[in-house]
């Protein structure tokens, strides 16, 4: 037991990220059966979409699991009230302001973290009560802070800021990864590529073997003039690439993007003009499994990596 | 004792990177004194100024250290000249290719080790029989790699490649991050940013100012269309990220650049028009302390950090 389990009422300090296009019930429920803490990802759901997430997720597990909402949503609202309706008791929200909504949920019972990309939004999320903050590092897929700071550099940083139970997220795929966030500071992880690369990630099948076949530098933060976003390299990475080499304004880029890229690249499989988002940690992947056997992976290497970091001292400086 | 320490003969394996104007005698010998291995950084030094500073080196310390010396150098031919007439033992290379030069050295006796930001490189400096490899993740300042992958995708990804001895180099500033990076597969760590902000490093006083005073996302990987460098901001790198974002050509760049801006900004201390080169880690440092601290501390920290990781078995999962 450490404080995120307690704060979350779960066995493993796991959790599962609530990416958009990629987590829905199927997932969230697996990760949570196995121990960690399944999140479903509201991001790209509509309310009642959600809702129906919900119910199944409900259905297929008994252990606790929870919702992401980003907070710069068009139907925020009407998310809002569909997660109270149901009763969810975790709620992780990200981008936008914490202070904004974590009251709210907070009134209802409802145990809430923040997704930030350094130490001073990590100080407002503290400010503002929320129960955990995850700081994500630059290596992280998706949505990331302009700062850049890697995981490396972030999780010492906040650990210093804030006395709040702190979770890892950005580069983490395994157990070696879990164990060095939690040496850096942290208290849990925060694991979206990883479970990606799962048999109950509803992203397309085509989507999730591109990402297993991935290489060192197969992913690229993109778009920095509109909001800055980790993309795995494909046609339409290169057209936004090419854009910005040439000093496209945001205008320009915000045209290339249109709208639904995502979705027509994660869910319908066009695996070259949609927009991948997907974290550097792809290039360590090394098939698709089911969420459960992640689980358990991850932290049977964390168990193995801690007992030969323990047992090392007799080697080197004890 | 690890293979990193048998190999260089030190104490402990903490290497002090050789960086430009800042790497001189007094660094390489307070850090090899001090049980760690001093690099003196022949980036910025003609062959006789290098003569000159390992001679003095020698007279101050009768431990291991060694030169660091960039393959893409305008005098290359004299600088290994030097090194060898001056019976160096430990060379590192950085930048080029590691074949080149690799055999040269080894036929005199020498050890070597080379720097690259990538597994498929670290698998090229094995096949061309280096002693060690150091893995250089995104938040390392100075020149950098164009994968932008961080430390803490890279160093599980090139130990699964190498099995040579592995050093993590990149956003590493204390015990708990060469904790964690020894966690993640690394047997060593080459530690830059922190020693900048030493009393022997040579650079100028109000360049080591600047570097403690920096704050998170202080420093920026620029000049991408040249070779990408991480820079500490000022008004110059200011002026380099403007006409990015216009879309500048390499040409423009590099007439912007000019000649001599790093010795500028980080040996003369023109803080605002220099090219100041330093880490991501630069966000996490306390103060300007001796070498001899700098080691003592991060190690003593190191030993910290592995007794509590041991202990929370207890707690967590045991």
């Amino acid at each position: 037991m450490n404080r995120v389990t307690e704060l979350f009422g779960i066995k493993y300090p796991i959790i599962q990220g609530g990416m958009v296009w990629c987590s829905g019930w199927e997932l969230a429920s697996a990760v949570s059966n196995a121990g960690g803490l399944g999140l479903i990802g509201a991001g790209s759901m509509s309310p009642e979409m959600l809702r129906a997430h919900i119910l199944k997720c409900k259905e297929a597990t008994d252990k606790p699991f929870g919702v992401n909402v980003p907070l710069l949503f068009s139907h925020l609202q009407e998310t809002m009230k569909v997660i109270v309706d149901e009763d969810v008791k975790i709620v992780f929200t990200s981008g936008g302001k914490p202070d904004l909504w974590t009251s709210f949920l907070k009134d209802k019972g409802i145990k809430v973290a923040h997704v930030v990309p350094g130490a001073k939004y990590a100080a407002k999320c503290e400010a503002a009560g929320v129960d955990a903050v995850v700081a994500e590092g630059f290596e992280a897929g998706g949505h990331n802070g302009r700062e850049e700071t890697t995981t490396f550099c972030l999780i010492p940083k906040v650990r210093e800021t804030i006395k709040i139970p702190l979770i890892a997220a950005g580069g983490i795929t395994g157990g070696r990864a879990m164990l060095a966030a939690m040496v850096l500071g942290a208290e849990g992880v925060q694991i979206g590529t990883r479970f990606v690369a799962s048999w109950e990630c509803s992203a397309n099948a085509g989507f999730k073997q591109k990402v297993v076949e991935c290489e060192e530098g197969g992913t690229v933060l993109a778009l920095k003039k509109l909001a800055p976003v980790r993309l795995l390299r494909n046609k339409f990475c290169a057209e936004v690439l090419e854009l910005e080499s040439r000093g496209a304004t945001a205008e320009e880029l915000t045209q290339l993007l249109g709208k639904g890229r995502a979705g027509k690249g994660m869910f319908e499989g066009d695996i070259e003009n949609g927009e991948l988002e997907i974290g550097q940690g792809a290039s360590l992947l090394k098939g698709i499994l089911p969420a459960g056997e992640i689980v358990d992976s991850i932290w049977n290497e964390f168990l193995q990596a801690r007992k030969e970091i323990s047992e090392a001292g007799a080697q080197l400086g004890s």
